[in-house]
């Protein structure tokens, strides 16, 4: 198979395709979901034969267990995605909403309508929920998608798109409105990346080697974020209860997620205070400390036995672990100034009960998401109310912080005239 | 000078001068204008004797008059350029408006404050009067921008960057929250279109040459239009009147804008009855009739003195000249088909009584605006109330059509929590 051909062939499909999703009104669009889900649960035996294949083939690659663990399509995760699909039909449709319209001087009356984007591409890594995930989003906000997925789980992904295409034509929509590449060939990704007459834009989903490789060929537009070093200052105006109860639950609710605290900033008035009974909280979790000189000492008198000093490449790191680098700053001028510096623009919180001092960090720190006096793990699309999330964007333009379907939309003016010509 | 050094250094005030920016009240922005534009009626004298520099080093050079006409500062020019800065005084700040704070069922409140993107940098040809347009509509949404007009305007450029940073300083700001590149080196540009690191988005005003080559090489997204290949279909239900002073307005009221209409598309069922009356107003204007095979015969047998056999390339090409293509079509979805294949995506009109019609193509056209009834020419930022307008967008990220202020901005997330911790 030649790829290139191969991918041009998928792109011109997924294009004619979006055409169709676009004219598609809410109920067709939403009974290809409800049909997806019912294949699903028909063919569910189906569906677990052929993620064993993949199971197989991977256990004898030697695959890590936590690969293997993200690869297995267990009956719990299978009903998990029947459920995300029913969630998915019950939202909102955000497609034809007209916004604004409002009669100018000259008579015509101008507002703007929201629209799919087109053509979504979504790259993710060997977790075959996410194939049924991003073709529901995309199928809800109208648009056609390319999804291309682990080649570890080829076999599963198969056979959902099989369902997909199912219960779309069984709504009366094409088949190609959602396509999986069938093919492991790396070059489908590097193709798919650079083909902007058929692909709108690109979701990946996945670790950060996965984007970063995306972004230094990507000619598509991207809605991602690469890093979450986020930050939480402790102000001189904390209280101190909150403090706490948010300096321990933005590190050690998960390790993982990039809404997890990197660093801690706290106020130079209040740092003997706060430290040492946020340290016995991290204790518990066994948690390394990397302290700046000032929280070193704090911390050395308290007796912190995981303590180590901080680098200046501690600032910069994401450690997506039970470790958390801890500066004692000035105040919230020394405070803004380290984030800006040093922060992946992702999510940041003050805690305090200074007025002033949460304006000023509300307007002034330039991340997706900034909080006051709450925990940096509440920014994601579930928790802010978006019923659905395709990705975090630390970008500025289009879509920033957590993107809902709204991400796979845009607004285009409509005006409404009379007959109107241009003096 | 090493240009590579000297704009690292630009880039790097830039982002400092971006976050004063971003602090500074309305007022202070408003006077930063205000002082400007006193500046500017002051110096009057000065700014047309750099002016006559530029013209007399352009007339040396040879010039085209037409572009020797847009370099020319005239009293006129330089009192359109107060009026413009006194206007953008006038509108509404974008910056900090705080929207949809709703509470989540946890008890935080999430909503979108609208924050300045940063650093703009816009890039335009011999125009003096764009430096300070642009440098009003930055400092008005609370941006940093790095200024690189025509080589050709430099000295007048220069004169106008010196009361531009007058009146920042006057009003408390950095004077590098606008600075013009002052060299005429065209490395210059390149590496401004390629440090995402100092520019958050480049908005290229001009001529399609210079976005073309800009396109190739930008790695900094930006806000910009290629093409204006705008259409016009008259339907069977059109009522005659709208559509023949429609089609002649979206071709004749001026032939150089990207909203001018290049194609004409016509319902076979009126076709006969639209094309005749229609060609008396182009005869007024001796506009050339680019005609598919139906349309020419009806406009020979009305001895349409200036037509043509349109070709496939006519389909694809902005005139921006007395020049109209013309096709009759079966209905609305041959011309959605046409338009969807031929279109650049930026204004598309209808002429209908036809409900269902007009719903339809408003719907299913994919372009940054889409018109019932009215003249593609009123596709621009004045027009549709915008206040102002920094470009106008074919893309659908970000920003899609007129550009006003709400484009140099983004809408990040604020929390406010009262100590929420994440269960």
């Amino acid at each position: 198979m030649d790829i290139t051909e191969y991918m041009q062939d998928v792109g011109t499909r997924a294009r004619a395709a979006s055409r169709a999703m676009a004219r598609a009104d809410s109920a067709t669009r939403n009974r290809a979901l409800s049909l997806i889900a019912a294949a699903i649960v028909r063919d569910a035996d189906l569906l677990r034969a052929a993620n064993q294949r993949d199971l197989d083939a991977a256990a004898a690659a030697g695959l890590a267990p936590a690969m293997l663990d993200r690869l297995t399509l267990s009956d719990a995760a299978i009903a998990t995605m029947v459920e995300g699909l029913t969630q998915i039909v019950s939202l909102a449709d955000p497609i034809g909403e007209i916004s604004n319209m409002k009669f100018r001087p000259t008579g015509i009356q101008v507002g703007q309508m929201r629209v799919p984007l087109g053509v979504i591409g979504i790259i993710y890594e060997a977790r075959p929920n996410v194939t049924v995930d991003a073709a529901g989003l995309c199928i809800k906000s109208g648009n056609a998608t390319i999804l291309r997925g682990g080649s570890e789980a080829i076999h599963c992904n198969r056979a959902l798109a099989k369902l997909v295409a199912e219960g779309l034509q069984g709504a009366g929509l094409p088949a190609d409105a959602v396509q999986v590449i069938d093919t492991t060939d790396r070059a489908a990704v590097g193709a798919l990346i650079t083909m902007p007459q058929y692909v709108d834009v690109i979701v990946p989903r996945g670790g950060k080697g996965l984007i970063a490789r995306l972004m230094d060929e990507a000619t598509v537009p991207m809605i991602k974020h690469l890093d979450g070093i986020c930050h939480v200052y402790i102000d001189a105006k904390a209280d101190i209860r909150k403090a706490i109860d948010i300096g321990f639950n933005a590190k050690c609710h998960r390790y993982g997620t990039c809404n997890t605290m990197e660093t801690l900033l706290v106020s130079r008035a209040v740092a003997a205070t706060v430290l040492p009974q946020l340290a016995e909280l991290y204790l518990t979790k066994q948690v390394e400390l990397r302290a700046d000189p000032e929280s070193h000492a704090i911390l050395a008198a308290a007796a912190y036995p995981h303590l180590v000093a901080a680098t200046e490449e501690d600032w910069r790191t994401e450690y997506l672990a039970a470790i958390l680098s801890v500066k004692v700053v000035d105040g919230i001028d020394e405070a803004m100034d380290h984030i800006n510096q040093y922060s992946s623009k992702h999510t940041e919180s003050i805690i305090t009960e200074d007025y002033s001092d949460a304006l000023r960090f509300l307007r002034e720190v330039d991340s997706a998401s900034v909080m006051v006096n709450a925990s940096t793990r509440f920014a994601d699309g579930f928790e802010y109310g978006l019923g659905a999330e395709i990705g975090i964007s630390n970008d500025k333009l289009h879509a920033r912080g957590p993107v809902g379907l709204e991400g796979l939309t845009s607004l285009k003016y409509v005006v409404f005239g009379h007959g109107e010509v241009r003096k």
